[in-house]
């Protein structure tokens, strides 16, 4: 029984967004599962590789504003540029954990509702509440997931999550661990796909003929 | 009469070197001419960015350490790990400048070479005299050479070249533009060769199918 992919994602970021609408696909294409992780680009990008805020790098910043609209175009999902500030994925990435210990479809379910929350309607995701709310739809108890996602214990999962992703190397998102093969990028979906199919890194036949 | 594409690298990057390797055909089976142009990776990254060498970022550079052999296989083509220190290619991108001033496509022979003799053979192309001696192959008078990769105005030259890539939104290597459109990475050639396909970001018969 080959190993689930890990796909790890931020909810901020509008890359793991796209990756969102493609990964359980691709992997069922090759009669795979993924596992969804949640992880901080604020701890991997900024504390862990020291580096400043993707959008706020000279250049970088700018190269981003520009290709994120296009890539999403290239897979055919919406994607709404939606101006909000001082964003973070904290609340929803604390619920998705709790859900995810009672159900991982379920779990898998409410980030995508999450992702497209944020990505498509162009509603925020920062306040506790707006998550809270979120959850009952995908059978939680507002209440409960409230308290959930502001306790020490839910704010600690995340903090674990986040420290096994380091440890496992992922530094930014989308990212995905594939029979221990890592890889970064929604533009190398294309890298997951070759090595499902082939199991190697080697050009071969259709595959070699995509990858230019 | 379609712009020609816009490929700037650094002779130390092994993606820049990758890219090398596939740009012109690529280009070719869409009948379009590449214009190369050297650009400095610790001017971009370190200087305008304010970022730290990709190699010395946590976790990052173990990545790419990681992933570069792997992505020289996926496009078929020999990498050698070269292990050596303090490298640049400030000399090798003077000579580039010099040679392309007077035969775009004589230069691209000498980059051709330099970047074989660093990332295939594994020897340092770093030693101004050692430029000057590979240019001497394209039919460079290497004292001629040497005095002109060091000399104010070949220095200016390079300068120059970095400040006009750096004006154009360039921030890592490899890089293209093509009708404007800023693409960055050897992992993202498959999106050039959709935009030369398609002349737009509509996913769209084959090349969509090739994508995921």
């Amino acid at each position: 029984m080959p190993q689930p992919i890990a796909f790890y994602f931020d909810f901020i970021s509008p890359y793991a967004y796209i990756a969102s609408t493609q990964i359980d696909a691709l992997a069922d294409r090759h009669g795979r599962e993924v596992d969804w992780r949640p992880v901080l680009l604020g701890v991997t990008v900024m504390r862990v590789m020291g580096l400043k805020p993707l959008m706020e790098t000279p250049l970088k910043g700018p190269y981003m504003r520009h290709d994120s609209p296009r890539m999403a175009k290239l897979f055919g999902v919406p994607l709404r540029h939606h101006g909000l500030k001082h964003l973070n994925g904290l609340a929803a990435a604390r619920a998705f954990l709790a859900l995810k210990q009672k159900d991982a479809g379920v779990a898998k379910a409410f980030a995508r509702r999450i992702f497209h929350r944020l990505w498509v309607d162009g509603l925020d995701i920062t306040p506790d509440e707006t998550i809270a709310q979120e959850a009952a739809a995908f059978g939680a108890d507002p209440r409960e997931m409230l308290a959930t996602i502001t306790s020490d214990a839910g704010k600690q999962a995340l903090r674990d999550a986040v420290d096994a992703a380091v440890g496992a190397g992922v530094f930014g998102v989308p990212f995905f661990i594939v029979d221990g093969e890592p890889v970064w990028g929604c533009d190398r979906l294309w890298m997951v796909e070759h090595w499902l199919r082939h199991g190697s890194w080697d050009p071969a036949g259709a595959a070699a003929a995509s990858v230019p």
